[in-house]
């Protein structure tokens, strides 16, 4: 397979940075392709402006999506969106490395979203989801927490970690572009000491021996919803 | 009052700058002290690193976290996050005005929170939710979306705007911190057309007449849950 890692942590040393080394080392040595997109050391442009095209078709009254969508036909995006965006169309695989800060991902990460996954590009009003533009890759989130696992079940203080937490990120950016999102990694704060440091990573290095078999997060074809966007009856088991 | 408006939109002229315009211009007329970080014109820095402290503790292996609570500790934060700080104690209640970019706040507002709510300041171990470091004030998310509020019904193609995908922002961060978010002011796909704009400004304005009176989300005190971060078995209603 050819994998792009999307990771992003201002400190090399840190678990993160370990989980991320883990990644190359492993499917390297498993015989896939990697790439990573390592934001903090890229400098990444977090902020989506005027300056991520190479010209506007209204100067006066800038409306981003528009102006993506006329750069996704022009093939008109800054370098640095291009690059990501080819990246993206080589991939197979793509896993997200990230320190969850503020229950979602942290802002150069969340701006790589805004600006790669460009409406025309990942996405347009009819093709979403099952539809969307990235469709025929897989993804996965692997992310380290500040609170325990406790923290995040249903009645868990933080809320529930898969239905409240990172259903924006699984469902909402990598789902919605297309991308069939597997069940997260999640490390439940790795900082707190070195013997589950060591026990996370033989973990991970287990998953990415088996990255096949680990299961898609089921959601709805967008074939299950009607035309008011509601789920239709016959699919709602719960 | 005094209160502060985060807004986030590159676009001066958009529905998002109307509505902030709209908040200056009704809560200075109704006798309220008004202050504006318009991050977009700020250019504010969304990205979390070692230039957001004017020293580190340690400079071989940087933690983000631990360089916060230190910085809260020695007043030695970057002068920009010190201005919003400052902002914060200042006000009694924030408006976070933002389009919903990916179902959640563009990475120009998810890097104010990153950078300004920091450890030691809008929290710590002990002090998180209804006792966080911002506690005895107000916030309400004022936002916009691009798909119609039928999708965001609990059984809508893009998940209940409450409960799964608000919830990280009106919980996760705002909650968090100390702040009480009241019910957000949602304007559904407001680009469609003037009609639906101008009907949204007017329901707008009413709420700024009636902040007062906007309920807060009922969300459970650190006291409902047991030392497992469980919430307590008399407190599940649901």
């Amino acid at each position: 397979m050819n994998v792009l890692i999307i990771y992003a942590h201002p400190e090399p040393k840190s678990f993160n940075g370990a989980l991320k080394d883990l990644d190359v080392s492993e499917l390297t040595s498993l015989g896939h392709q990697v790439k990573v997109s390592d934001l903090y050391a890229m400098n990444f442009k977090a902020v989506a402006d005027r300056d991520d095209f190479q010209m506007l078709e209204n100067e006066d009254f800038f409306k981003y999506a528009k102006e993506q969508k006329r750069a996704t036909k022009t093939n008109s995006f800054s370098k640095d969106i291009q690059r990501e965006q080819e990246k993206l169309l080589w991939a197979d695989f793509v896993i997200f490395q990230f320190p969850l800060w503020w229950f979602s991902v942290p802002a150069i990460l969340k701006g790589w979203f805004d600006r790669v996954f460009a409406s025309g590009f990942a996405y347009s009003s009819e093709n979403r989801y099952d539809s969307g533009g990235l469709k025929g890759r897989k993804a996965m989130l692997s992310t380290t927490t500040g609170s325990p696992k406790q923290a995040y079940t249903p009645y868990g203080i933080d809320g529930d970690i898969h239905e409240r937490i990172l259903y924006h990120i699984n469902h909402g950016m990598l789902y919605f572009a297309g991308l069939e999102p597997i069940e997260p990694f999640i490390a439940w704060t790795p900082s707190h000491n070195d013997e589950d440091r060591k026990r996370y990573l033989e973990e991970y290095k287990r998953r990415l021996n088996n990255l096949s078999e680990i299961p898609a997060i089921s959601y709805h074809p967008t074939s299950h919803y009607d035309e008011h966007h509601q789920l239709k009856k016959e699919y709602r088991a719960f």
